[in-house]
């Protein structure tokens, strides 16, 4: 069976296309997924990239949410332009951390993106935390002091390490097979190399 | 028919994959294709982007060239890595801005691209205009000669202008529709926008 490692970063826009769209998509393709958080912020800063591909630019940012509203209806994804950007996620990643050692990443990771792509309810705010928590059955509590503790924000930034020395640089980026693909619309491409090299 | 205009900069590196595969898709889609030479470079600092999207970043550069590489493979285009990026493509656009209003654009920037990105001859060279103009059986002289006139090079300053009304920032870029269409990852859309809105 073909593996595929998803990375991801929970504040970047065009991931939520890629996040909604993985599991039907690899299952199909007969690809074992693991999901894999990490976070973007430091490692931009360290390649000089301090200002994000598209917030700094009137222009591109126009762009980016009409191409995100055309994108998620060309994949028959429901979306709903959300009111704030770019939202604050670490304390999301670090559940999303917990969640992948765990093995409830992926659901945790939908719900979370979904809410802030459907229902506008912010991802990275408690709201949105509580709510997908509580959708999932996990006591909030004992995940949020979990997520917390020094052995967790290890792991995440064990991953963010990771990440870098994969080359990584953007999310959503997905490796197979010793090959980095970056951006929702690598998706297909990165599919089929998973399958067949 | 369904009209789409192409904008496109020279000097652009996933431009190749558009230049090279428009005319067949288009046609196959029964689109009619205006090719929009235009200048990326006083857009670009005009908007505060004075870098460049990938050559400040060797990990982003890197993974260009793979990508690169890789999607021409996926499109079956032939491809071979120039030695040299990012080439001084001004003289050229000025020459498609000539052959843009004398009616052979197209032959002339898949002819200068195809000479780039497959036999090295490196697009904005003199040796890539003398045989891309005799490859097509033009008059280097007239044209060099009549491409820097005033009159081409306001041309190509409105063209560039009119970009920059439509919202661009980036090349290869889709005008259809009203709609606005960037990379060539966005190709196949951009088509099927030309035809059913």
């Amino acid at each position: 069976m073909g593996k595929l490692d998803f990375w991801f970063e929970y504040g970047s826009t065009y991931t939520y296309l890629a996040v909604a769209r993985m599991h039907a998509m690899a299952s199909r393709h007969g690809i074992e997924v693991r999901w894999r958080p990490f976070l973007l912020a430091p490692i931009m800063v360290e390649q000089g990239l301090t200002q994000g591909p598209f917030l700094p630019f009137p222009q591109k940012l126009r762009y980016m949410w009409r191409d995100l509203e055309r994108r998620a209806a060309t994949h028959g994804l429901p979306y709903r332009q959300p009111a704030h950007y770019p939202p604050n996620t670490l304390l999301t990643a670090r559940v999303g951390m917990l969640a992948a050692t765990e093995g409830w990443c992926r659901e945790f990771t939908e719900r979370s993106f979904a809410l802030h792509w459907t229902e506008d309810i912010a991802i990275g705010s408690d709201a949105n935390l509580s709510a997908t928590l509580a959708a999932l059955g996990r006591d909030a509590s004992r995940v949020l002091s979990q997520a917390q503790s020094a052995a967790n924000k290890d792991l995440l930034r064990a991953a963010t390490d990771e990440a870098k020395a994969l080359g990584l640089f953007g999310s959503p980026s997905f490796v197979t097979r010793g090959e980095l693909f970056w951006g929702d619309d690598r998706l297909e491409d990165a599919l089929a190399w998973a399958q067949t090299g």
